[in-house]
């Protein structure tokens, strides 16, 4: 018989990696709800009139469509069966942005603006998988729908600067804001160009200013409009310098303006809070989503080489695709792959996070049993994560169970034990061995 | 435009449901911890070879299919594209055991047996949507594989009374071991008809002694092997009563004596443990599935009427479908949707549970914002859920918001609190107010 597999591009994972991953997710849900946003769920499928158009053609071909139950094919003629859309109605989430949106939507009557949701779940997509990148993967994603203050964007911030603080992770936040990013296509008389020019400008630090000017010939921009573009190419200081020297560019433009005034007040509100996390101005920073209409974040790991691990930003009408206008939102979103890879190639897990239980009783046969479960039950009602090896068996084999499951304490309960009232308390670390009353147990191990 | 929905079967959970199906969902995976369960998650898609089969035609029915991604119709003929097979090669998992035991026999040369594990994941099934049974649902399964040592069942009982001691949910506990119904049938000279008679003890309550003999003989049995099955469809007492009875009539079969003893075994632990837990030995306990070999599990709310909400049991070859045979296990599963069924419908779920925030700050302005933000800041450092209302705005627009949102306290931070460095605090049940000094908000709100 042949081994069993799973599809490629799908993960098994592990206890030990599920118990990391747990770690990465509840301290992410943690920090969300320190900030009044509450947990939400969507079904893993949609109906694919609410997912097909929402990503583009390429993500169009992404999505994993389902075959509709029953007896599907029998009516149809052989054309019919061939085109997907007639024998597949449904299709697995994309992302958590699209059925957020569609909730929002559906049940806009029962929710209470602003609606502040995260949504821990898998999303799939039909990627040719390679390293790295899987077809089931779980987003993280927190947002604030229905207000624009900017506000929400400071409270994004201090959940970056939170959540990576709790784990251990040095990070740098990089914002920008697409107005700005509009300001500066209008100002060199290209507002059509805008993805073109931030194109361009993000390719800055790969391939250096003049091939940058280069590419933006090639684009059809005059080569007035890309001197007219040099200052804004060329700037730097920190960020107060920034927004000063832009505005003295881009001034003019009244998107521009305003997305100046944004970035001020967040950049001051954030200034204000005094938070350990350094907010850079990156001009370079464009993030494709087109839905994006205001500030755009991403958040990069400084002490490892790996793309970014959380981004997102705000967007004016998410909801209008379903017929709501005019509904603006911010989010952002953990990318829980990469910030599990950030934290193994670092050695940032907590030890403690890798095992699951705490004390593993040897057996030793049936009285010292019956003296074990006793122990086992007060310890549980204590909290502590406790269990017996289930048969009475050689000593040698417990403990090489007790070293592959990385229990730290090992409990020795034999007739001497009984007799003394006392455990033999074995850390499995140190190796070294103790006597712990019975009553005191709990206690020694909490 | 059309509103927009999902496909019929599944839900959305709003963040009240989901924060009192996470209550449920955190306490059963605690107390699966304290046992020293770790947890596992496998891909939501599997093979169609891994799935196929294993649950009967009915079964194969029901499951997702999945359309192979990509062009993949156009070198296939029509005949090919009408069947499933050559179209689609995933589907959606439709329990958590079978994927289980694959993970089991994939991954054999890395785990540590016994391995313990919970998964808490959903499932998908093609059924036909009805009220309380949907085609998207969690299923929470805790087992243990690699050993046939009945300390296993214990724990398993042990875990059930935990849990839903935790839930506040009064349950019974009804147990039977296949190896019994095994011997039933063996003594009445029908060891191939172990299904029929089950069927038809199971049906003692509905339909009543008589009807059930008849139905036996309409099966088949002969009047005397009805008549020798007789004292057994009358058994009645305590267990101790039942199994003594049930020696006498079937301890001549090896299989039905051996699963007399393991039910005392079993029964002796649970007595001297000395668990709150009612344990009935129940007869007509049969569950369906076929893999079950030794005891078997059915929990039932006492105060509220629905079907069971907790079973499972023993199987002695759940791998050996995947090529690895003689692995012993048992495990139960907790049915999340009916548990939040009882526990909604018995008012158990406590308040605090159903909402986010334990503090909004209304927004008065900017200065009121600035003293708020600091306060916040302080509130959730320790650990306490708060938010601002992120616009100044009309006072009562702001108290509607904490109260849809069920908020149960609001801070008022006016230019008189910021003077007197004291927020007044409202009680949103009470409505009672009072002035709470900016340095002890977090231990009162504690």
């Amino acid at each position: 018989m042949q081994k069993p597999s799973i599809p490629k591009g799908t993960r098994d994972f592990s206890p030990v990696e599920m118990m990391r991953r747990n770690y990465i997710f509840d301290t992410v849900k943690r920090v969300f709800r320190l900030y009044g946003f509450a947990p939400l769920e969507t079904p893993s499928m949609e109906n694919l009139s609410t997912l097909l158009g929402k990503y583009g053609d390429e993500g169009d071909k992404l999505l994993f469509k389902i075959l509709n139950s029953g007896d599907y094919a029998a009516a149809l003629s052989d054309d019919e069966v061939r085109q997907a859309s007639k024998i597949c109605e449904k299709g697995l989430r994309y992302d958590l942005t699209v059925p957020f949106a569609r909730y929002v939507v559906q049940h806009q009557g029962e929710l209470a603006f602003p609606f502040k949701r995260y949504q821990v779940q898998p999303v799939w997509r039909a990627d040719r998988p390679q390293k790295g990148r899987y077809r089931e993967f779980y987003q993280c994603d927190v947002d604030v729908i229905g207000t624009r203050s900017l506000l929400c964007e400071v409270e994004l911030v201090e959940i970056v600067d939170r959540v990576f603080r709790a784990l251990g992770i040095r990070v740098a936040l990089k914002m920008n804001n697409r107005k700005i990013l509009y300001g500066i296509a209008e100002t060199i008389g290209h507002a059509d160009k805008m993805t073109d020019i931030t194109v361009a400008i993000d390719k800055l630090e790969k391939i250096g200013l003049d091939n940058v000017k280069a590419e933006l010939l090639e684009r059809g921009l005059e080569p007035e409009a890309v001197a007219r573009l040099q200052p804004i190419l060329e700037l730097s200081g920190g960020n107060r310098q920034k927004l000063d020297a832009l505005r003295a560019v881009i001034g003019a433009s009244e998107t521009g303006l305003k997305g100046i005034e944004e970035m001020e007040t967040v950049l001051g509100y954030v200034e204000r809070l005094g938070l350990g996390l350094q907010v850079d101005l990156d001009l370079s920073l464009a993030r494709g989503l087109n839905y994006y209409t205001g500030a755009i974040f991403e958040v990069k790991a400084l002490d490892f080489a790996i793309g970014s691990i959380c981004g997102g930003g705000r967007y004016d009408d998410l909801t209008g695709i379903f017929g709501m206008p005019n509904v603006s939102g911010v989010g952002i979103s953990f990318g829980a792959d990469r910030i599990y890879d950030v934290m193994t190639g670092l050695n940032l897990f907590p030890e403690e996070v890798s095992s699951s239980t705490r004390v593993l009783f040897v057996n030793l046969g049936a009285e010292e049993e019956a003296a074990s479960l006793g122990l086992l039950r007060t310890l549980r009602d204590a909290g502590i994560a406790a269990e017996i090896y289930p048969e009475a068996g050689k000593m040698k084999k417990q403990m090489e169970y007790a070293n592959r499951r990385a229990v730290p304490y090992v409990a020795i309960v034999g007739s001497q034990e009984i007799e003394a009232q006392a455990v033999t308390l074995k850390d499995m670390r140190s190796g070294e061995q103790r006597q712990v009353p019975f009553a005191g147990l709990a206690e020694c191990l909490k």
